[in-house]
């Protein structure tokens, strides 16, 4: 069997990758071990978060399928930080995880061009350095030219729990063990990592009257620009704490616990620690939070966030019930840690493609991050990429000012990682560009131009930017005198007056001024829609901030396409390795951006390059002047 | 962890026994690999069939909960057989596979005195050949007296497909292996059983305008007696063919059968034949049928009921692709065999506890059985057990005369398998006495008795029983004489008249009488319910043969409780082996059925027993007369 593009596992990744490369018109399969676990939350039943709502409008704002189908199957829906401002803000969801697994599940063999088969894939094929096919277990040969692989944490998969070790790719089922070894075989650089999941507890034996409510926001707001008549259900989460009880009898079987035995050699999540590990870094602690939150519409099992553990069960039952509202809490399945196998994402690309295999692609788990959120977007972008490829056009790649999407993989790409990578608003120098608001303002042109979202789709998009554009044409041009209808109007606004000329973008770009207040600034407003008031306070909140934030973007842009010129001799730059100059001369990179794209060019050797690449330039310009 | 009982394995027979010994008040435990695959179909998507169906009403009659769960989770009702005799009817219905495990899964977390934990049961744990407890892979020991074991395909599982031989439980799970060598340490007489499944196929590449279209009952009728308001889902299943290509393609790849290469060593289900054996067995056939099923209610997946295989995966697609309708079918899960390992249930008692171990019992696939209901019913017949036991009260045992259940059991225990074995309405001698119509007639009594069954639903039970009471007396007890009113009456129904005098028994017992007629005949039917109104017409129609049956029911059960005389000298029969003899000497069994409930005291043994007792009292008979 032939086909344009073939990815391999069924998460969140795989299901981003396999839905974008078939809704582009490549003929894809989806190779999956279990097809009942499609998009599985084999975590927390929750999708986005701070910075991970972000992935999640950008994925929905290139036309992927996460954020619509998290508005299908959400069972609350709350925006994080929702008083600081808008660039920090994250949107989550609590979601019912089966009908989330039935609904992707659906939406994959509904989906044209698309093929799904249920089998172990073992061994990569390739032809002089490039991808021609993909066997299973079966014996099976699958003929491709474009290959992503996306495993989770199958590869060579170990569940750890106290002394007990179980080669599984996640609980109860069959881990995937040859293709690591095919991996490895082609001289990829391959290495260990180990993520935690929290136990799930029995709903009817916790006493929720003692336990604080978390409601979801009164007006939900979706994730998708293109879901219409949200009206989710919303259920109560809870929140829980440890105590110093709880923290003691974790302590006392630290030397149980396979994360300080020895027993786990993998790198865990630095910023989603498991219990054992916050107890042990944050000795002073006197209490941590648990998040208790319903797996299902049914909610009939909760999901402890917050108390990721491998401790042993007997360990896990103890402090589990030292909790308060948790003194009869039955285990229904038990928390865990798995170790598995990743390759370094410096193997990459920003296409997401390996720099040694033409056609080989890589997404989620696999290149060291943790998260769905991190998994989709890579998987989309694999995905695009593939097509993009297999059509012999430019990949899709996105600067870190465009998109997280951009953040996440060139941190990825170029900095490599010994820990599982997650996203944070931190890690991205423009945030006040990259809010969740206008993500399909940034990125759904792309969407449209590869053929990811409909026309219809885009038209919205289109209408809500010009509509902003329209509102902020006329608060920038609009210039007011202090006259007495002007201070009239501001103070029926309750607005202070204003004692010389100002725009209307200034006034509007107080802390005070609200989006009820637009409407009645002038009636133009009155015809936009809320998001788009939103969007239009916001410009103006953030005008010379988002201002400054595009011209730093314009001096990165300089430096992403830093022109190596032609009569630069490699050979002569100390400080860099006999092998990358070699390389360098072979390809000859024209820009710093695609030298570093060369595999075995180090994110270090970049620096030194562009350096050299400087002082030679000042040379050559020193020289002109002699 | 102390548990009154604990059941092993959250299949058809794990989920009923748990409920049972949980509804009847016992402290449960459900250990289980994998919680999101509690209710699994791992075959086809239907619950019910000829003579299943009886079993589905049975279990539902004694307070189970297959019943009410599928008329819950139910795509398309169907009673198979219709046109015939009522005792040979079989209701049927697809299910929405995803929505059964949900649904399945919520049911037992909501239950009370109900705990589910997802671990490996790895050792039984017995002293002196009394369950004490039972451990799991992470070394947790859970306190009993009364272990039930459902393991289905999951001991020692292997998957065949072709050549390749794939260690797990089910496709993608893993398989439970520790459990098995525990069981047999236990000296239990074990062996290897194979059964197989269908491929699935993806919705959208089958060419439904070509297949015969199967609808559901216009009327559809629910499995439980206390659904109400029954108004379900109604999609349509299909029919397609295979033909003498297909047959042409399975036989050139015998070679490589795992079925005739030997390299499956376990026996299949006779009645439930892989489609290779199906043209193996009957080469003259020109074609087989194909039931084409939707999996789930959105229809994207349809199973392809009559093509269970483990073919090659190459010949699976080149077979499937030569049926009309499906050249362009893409299998989306591959059919496979899976070996496993079971216990020769003569290891059993009646009550399904093991005669070897006190307080060990078995259910399901474990006993050489296949499908759901069988293993349905056994799980609720341990789980009653289990509680009966441990209230040292009477095990429940059905007659052959009573249910279907019984003849399950009986024949399983006093004859044993070396195949699946599956019910069939011919296994049953009293058919005419054990319908799907009169199952709540039966067994509620028994349901009610031991707790499973609400005071409120057995009332309905009574009032329908009371109901045809009323009607059948004043049916037998009203004798017609050939008088001008009644021949008009007659006349009126289309109804050939009397010529002597005759009981309205008789004349409605006519094969020309139906529930219209009966409601014209007298103003006391019609304020009954078409139930009860069907219940006494099969009454009428039937008389004579059910007198008869029961007639010899009464035979029959004088033969299972023959007492054995207490002055008759075991060790004088010849036939016997010396061990039994000395098991006999040792129990002084009181009756020939207590005798059969002996370890390895063999059917062939009680019937050697049972010609010496009539023997010894016709001479003790002739003595005295001498």
């Amino acid at each position: 069997m032939n086909y344009d593009v073939i990815v391999v596992g069924g998460g969140h990744a795989g299901i981003e990758a396999c839905l974008a490369a078939a809704k582009m018109g490549a003929k894809t399969l989806l190779i999956t071990i279990l097809a009942e676990q499609i998009g599985a939350t084999s975590c927390n039943p929750a999708i986005g978060g701070l910075a991970k709502g972000h992935l999640v409008k950008e994925i929905d704002a290139l036309g992927g399928a996460m954020g619509e189908t998290t508005d299908n199957c959400g069972i609350q829906f709350r925006i994080l930080n929702e008083s600081k401002g808008p660039a920090v803000r994250g949107s989550r969801a609590q979601i019912d995880m089966d009908k989330y697994r039935i609904y992707m599940r659906n939406l994959l063999l509904n989906t044209p061009n698309l093929d799904i088969s249920q089998e172990i894939a073992t061994q990569i094929l390739t032809k002089n350095n490039q991808i021609i096919g993909v066997k299973t277990h079966l014996d099976n040969t699958y003929n491709t030219n474009h290959l992503i692989i996306t495993t989770g944490t199958f590869l060579n998969g170990i569940i750890h729990v106290g002394f007990n070790k179980l080669e599984a790719g996640r609980v109860g089922e069959l881990s995937s063990k040859e293709l690591s070894i095919s991996l490895k075989s082609l001289g990829l650089d391959m290495g260990r990592l180990k993520t935690g999941t929290c136990p799930r507890i029995d709903a009817k034996s916790i006493d929720f009257s003692v336990l604080e409510l978390q409601d979801g926001d009164e007006k939900p707001h979706p994730f998708s620009f293109k879901t219409k008549n949200f009206n989710p259900t919303q259920l109560p989460c809870y929140i829980a704490y440890t105590n110093l009880n709880t923290h003691e009898i974790i302590r006392s079987n630290f030397d149980r616990a396979p994360l300080f035995t020895g027993q786990i050699e993998g790198v865990g999540p630095r910023y989603c620690p498991s219990i054992e590990d916050k107890i042990n870094r944050f000795s002073e602690r006197e209490r941590h939070h648990v998040f208790v939150e319903p797996q299902t519409k049914d909610a009939s099992e909760y999901y402890v966030n917050g108390l990721s553990t491998s401790l042993p069960y007997d360990v896990q039952v103890e402090f589990i019930k030292s909790i308060k509202g948790f003194e009869n809490a039955r285990i229904v399945r038990h928390g865990y840690a798995i170790e598995y196998d990743y390759v370094n994402p410096t193997e990459l690309k920003h296409s997401l493609e390996t720099k040694k295999v033409k056609g080989l692609f890589l997404a989620g788990q696999i290149n060291g991050t943790t998260g769905y959120e991190e998994a989709g977007a890579q998987g989309l972008m694999a995905g695009i990429n593939a097509v993009q490829s297999l059509r012999e056009k430019e990949p899709l790649v996105f600067r870190r000012d465009e998109a997280y999407i951009g953040v996440l993989i060139d941190d990825l790409v170029t900095k490599g990682t010994k820990e599982p990578y997650r996203m944070f608003t931190s890690r991205a120098e423009f945030r006040l560009l990259l809010r969740e608001d206008n993500a399909t303002l940034r990125l759904s042109k792309y969407g449209r131009e590869i053929g990811l979202l409909s026309q219809e789709d885009y038209e919205k998009v289109l209408n809500f930017k010009n509509e902003i554009q329209r509102g902020m044409d006329f608060l920038t041009n609009t210039v007011v005198t202090p006259s007495k209808p002007t201070l009239e109007l501001l103070a029926s606004l309750d607005e202070e007056p204003i004692s010389q000329n100002a725009s209307l973008q200034k006034i509007v770009g107080r802390k005070s001024f609200t989006v009820e207040k637009l409407k009645k600034l002038n009636e133009l407003f009155l015809s936009f829609s809320e998001d788009v008031l939103e969007q239009i306070l916001i410009e103006c909140k953030y005008f010379f901030y988002i201002q400054i934030q595009k011209s730093e973007v314009e001096k990165m842009k300089g430096l992403m396409s830093v022109k190596i010129p032609p009569n630069l001799d490699f050979s002569k730059i100390s400080g860099i390795s006999k092998e990358i100059i070699e390389k360098l001369n072979k390809f000859n990179p024209p820009t710093l951006f695609a030298a570093s794209e060369i595999s075995g060019v180090t994110p270090a050797a970049i620096d030194i390059l562009h350096i050299n690449i400087k002082h030679f330039k000042e040379q050559v310009g020193e020289n002109l002047k002699d």
